[in-house]
């Protein structure tokens, strides 16, 4: 079996946490590792990742690099705007990508120009990029698509994913706006540090795939309310504050609700689940019990995504384009 | 839109479905229809389907077809040795296939020169070539391979499907062996004749996509008997007699039961589901309340994987190397 090379682009928490799992296997070899932060320039990819040192010195330049790697594994921004140069140049460099920059995951119809440009580069120097993750990428987008397979005919699809933050680590209970006041919350949401990233991206990757034109999306951030005190090893949060926060949004077609897509990430959750329901014959209704849980997901979906990715044909790809994704053995 | 050109081959009740699904249909159109049954040559698709004449008239000679489909929809044996050659000739006329021949769903691992065989002729007249359908191709094997995206280590996977067959067409309860005393049953199962094809199929696709050499396979076939009377409108079966069947496929590695399969199909089975248990880094426990209703999904199926295999590349694919499938408006 040919072992293929990875370079790691980006080595925050999700980039470290690809790092580990690309180290437990065989199949796949670490042969750069890329990051701006000075503190992180020319220091060992292992030790950043608690483990024993691996040989990969961090570097701030990927022009410097001699390694020539199959795919690159970037994690470093939510925002494509912010990325797309990172990504431009990867590319016409004539490395294949998987992001899990959130708004690449679907950025056909929130930003066509700049998807369209993607995919011209990507095309030109035959390569593939893709976006993925959990969410977007996988929870509530592509793993509901899939469930259309089986459908003679659907008429409304519909998607809830509940996350206790309780069971997850502290940034994300942070990030969800756990023990904000509901006046912190609301200015926090307003300027969009407190939100999860991607539902648009879900909502325009199930309507542009469905192909449904929809007449109007609707979008509503808001926190959910502690009833009763709740503490876990990061938070404290007080009856009253906001522990978490809750996300809708909908398209609708001719009057009528064709996607609904909830989202619930607040510590104390009950019935933590992604559930799927589809209006359609026959009706789908699919519970994942507990949910999907996400902090050690994201980085594997992205690893289990590349020895799909190098099957895949040229140009910007999302995950209903290219092969279905799994876990295998190496 | 450029309208899809579909050629339908095989015309019992699965190819039948299939042209009453693509006549709903604005982005697909049907060019011709084949069955070797000398009763249907001559008559009209739409008449055979119940519906209004279509002017597709039913041929039993591919050959003297002069449209030149896109794709040929083919329906006509579960035995992959029987349709090889119908594959082959349909392929070396330069035609895309999907198959609802089961054997076809996963052919590497059972028939390897054979897939292998079929796998030359589509690739060197750039084609491809797939067998899919709910089951094999879907709810045993690429959707429970789909759930295994998220996790960055698998140990074992178990799926179990239970079919009420009550819920379901006459057909499909004989099939079953419902009503049959346990010694017939027994025979009919010996035979061949009762028992769901594509158990074997999809246990080699889950263990060839996860990459996992299986040590030892157990398979089991048997009657699930009735403990009291059941009726439905086609058969009647007394306390004592099969209800239906049950069908286990086990594939060890190490001594370790690392997939499992389970499909019970049966009149009056409580708790029809999907269901999928992944043992893994997340664990995953995924449920479809009321399972997967497979009389209209294998037609829809394969409407629904048009528009991805023709984004495919050519050869003998499996649901893992073409895109996602699933529904779309049209």
């Amino acid at each position: 079996m040919k072992i293929i090379h990875i370079l790691c682009y980006g080595l925050g928490p999700i980039g470290l946490g690809i790092a580990r799992l690309l180290s437990q296997r065989s199949d796949m070899q670490i042969v750069g590792a890329v990051d701006i932060d000075p503190a992180k320039k020319g220091r060992d990819l292992g030790e950043l990742c608690g483990e024993p040192a691996s040989g990969v010195i961090v570097s701030n330049d990927v022009a410097a690099l001699a390694a020539r790697p199959d795919v690159v594994l970037h994690a470093t921004s939510s925002a494509l705007t912010k990325v797309a140069p990172q990504l431009e140049s990867l590319a016409s460099a004539g490395f294949n990508v998987i992001s899990t920059c959130e708004e690449l995951a679907y950025p056909w119809a929130p930003q066509p120009d700049l998807a369209a440009s993607l995919d011209r580069v990507a095309r030109a120097n035959q390569v593939t990029l893709l976006g993925t993750g959990v969410n977007p990428g996988y929870a509530m987008d592509a793993l509901p698509l899939f469930l259309t397979a089986p459908c003679a005919q659907v008429r409304a699809v519909r998607v809830t994913r509940v996350v206790d933050a309780a069971q997850r680590r502290g940034p994300l209970q942070q990030k969800v706006g756990a023990g904000l006041s509901v006046e912190a919350f609301a200015e926090r949401a307003k300027e969009g540090s407190v939100r999860h990233v991607g539902l648009h991206e879900s909502l325009h990757m199930l309507a542009g795939s469905l192909r449904w034109q929809l007449d109007e999306i609707d979008y509503q951030i808001e926190p959910v309310v502690a009833q009763q005190e709740i503490v876990t090893p990061y938070v404290q949060v007080q009856p009253g504050q906001a522990a978490g926060v809750r996300q809708v949004i909908i398209g609708r077609r001719g009057g009528h609700e064709a996607l609904r897509l909830e989202l619930q990430m607040y510590v104390g959750a009950p019935d933590p689940r992604d559930e799927v329901e589809i209006d359609g014959d026959p009706p789908i209704h699919m519970r994942v019990q507990g949910g999907i849980h996400g902090d050690i997901a994201t980085a594997a979906i992205v690893v289990n995504a590349i020895p799909t990715i190098l099957r895949a044909n040229p140009g910007l790809a999302t995950m209903m384009d290219i092969g279905v994704v799994h876990w295998s053995n190496g």
